[in-house]
């Protein structure tokens, strides 16, 4: 079984950069968005026709997190495709409201593709946004293998690499590696805001890369992060409380303590994979 | 005046791109280095010839922090060069401690170029590290001109921009822009240690942005730190407020706050001023 036809439902940054990727690769894509503006011009980008409800191989629902699961009820409900996934960037909470929305859980299988960019809308999308990025996937135990094999061609087709993984664990993984740093990455810039000209003038391309993220969009952010509340706290605690124990370590003259710090940081910088 | 013949003391990885930057432009380039595997290295790389004691328009001291002050002193007894700069991340300490030692404020212009890289030592080192860079310069009350013109003719022979501020003003603001986000990078990279390897396979470009600087050679910024230790502490309680915060925000569903943060962030990220 390979894709022919996608459907793609909400036509942002990931839906339309999804959306173009595939029309690479020769797939025909259909797009729908509640908001016919982002529809009409993700189709002028050359991202795909309007959908006019007829079936597709897969539905791709890159609307936000909570709206995921009614949107997937709905096109369950309608028969629209095969199998269906999502790219909602925290996966409990999509997959328990599923459930609880009394979803088929053979054709669906959650994902989330690890990439982005500071701005948002179709105007930010990308073909090439995925190219060699993971992008999670967690089955839940009934899906089926045809619905799997699916999304794991659609994941191919745009470039990504396939992480399977469970729910809880994802949303574990992402507040570590995602969430809990663009966090951080803010407070370090709204810090910047007590800076005067002069100093902001010695910036260098450090401050850059630290604050590069913190230029996303607040409402999104604010979403995806209200989605994963309890995981991102206890990662920012912990970080909190490292910069409070080195602040105080500094204040009294232990250089031992932030040397520890330091070099935590170096082991735990190590562990990231380099970039395929 | 113009300079034509430069002496670099300490070849590790700013030292010897000065002294790259300078051979560039053909600036007869002497250097020296307690270390001798340093300085023979620096010399292999076409950074300069060994340094046998001879007169210097201008001398750029470029060892740890704690040591410039000493330095200065001994090469100013020995009136080796018309002018003196150096090039250590601190500017307080080192100035006081050349006052302490009696050093001729008139032919001392401290300074600081902001650039770095992740590896240290003169292996590291590029003739470019310094190009568009800001680099502050700090000359006291009793400062002479021609030893500021001196001083910012290297700067432009480095093609970095000159950016004069007071030295206090200075800490504090590396403490801000620099001190402090390097080690928020490094509790972001720390936190890592605790993922396991499914959840660093979900690394992206934003983890690798925010973590960059925390793979810095610890000792070297364990230095650094302690020399601006008060201003960096008050960043860091600040930044770790601004966290424990927004941990607690997501805690209770107080999603406002959150958002909140994250609007700073945008407004702070914003006042970074574009790359030239």
């Amino acid at each position: 079984m390979s894709i022919a036809k996608v459907l793609v439902v909400g036509t942002g940054l990931i839906g339309t950069s999804v959306a173009l990727a595939l029309r690479e690769q020769d797939v025909a894509v259909y797009l729908a968005d509640v908001d016919a503006r982002a529809a009409h011009l993700a189709r002028e980008l050359g991202a795909g026709e309007e959908w006019s409800g007829g079936e597709v191989d897969l539905a791709v629902i890159a609307v936000p997190p909570p709206l995921v699961a009614e949107k997937l009820a709905e096109l369950q409900k309608r028969e629209v495709a095969s199998a269906y996934t999502d790219v909602a960037s925290v996966k409990a909470g999509p997959i328990a409201d599923a459930r609880r929305l009394g979803c088929d859980p053979a054709s669906y299988v959650p994902g989330h593709p690890l990439a982005g960019r500071e701005r948002s809308g179709p105007a930010a999308a990308r073909a090439d946004l995925f190219l060699g990025r993971p992008w999670a996937l967690c089955p839940g135990t009934g899906a089926s293998a045809d619905a799997v094999l699916l999304v794991r061609e659609l994941v191919s087709l745009c470039g990504a690499s396939a992480v399977t993984v469970g729910a809880d664990e994802h949303d574990s993984a992402v507040a570590l590696v995602s969430h809990a740093p663009h966090v951080v990455a803010s407070a370090v810039a709204a810090a910047l805001e007590r800076g005067d000209d002069v100093a902001l003038s010695l910036a260098g391309q450090g401050l850059r890369d630290v604050t590069r993220i913190a230029a996303g969009n607040p409402l999104l952010w604010q979403e995806i992060l209200s989605g994963n509340a309890t995981r991102v706290a206890v990662v920012l605690d912990r970080i909190a409380g490292d910069l409070a124990a080195a602040a105080s370590a500094l204040r009294s003259g232990d250089p031992d303590e932030v040397t520890d710090l330091l070099l935590r940081g170096v082991a735990g910088h190590a562990r990231i994979p380099a970039r395929p």
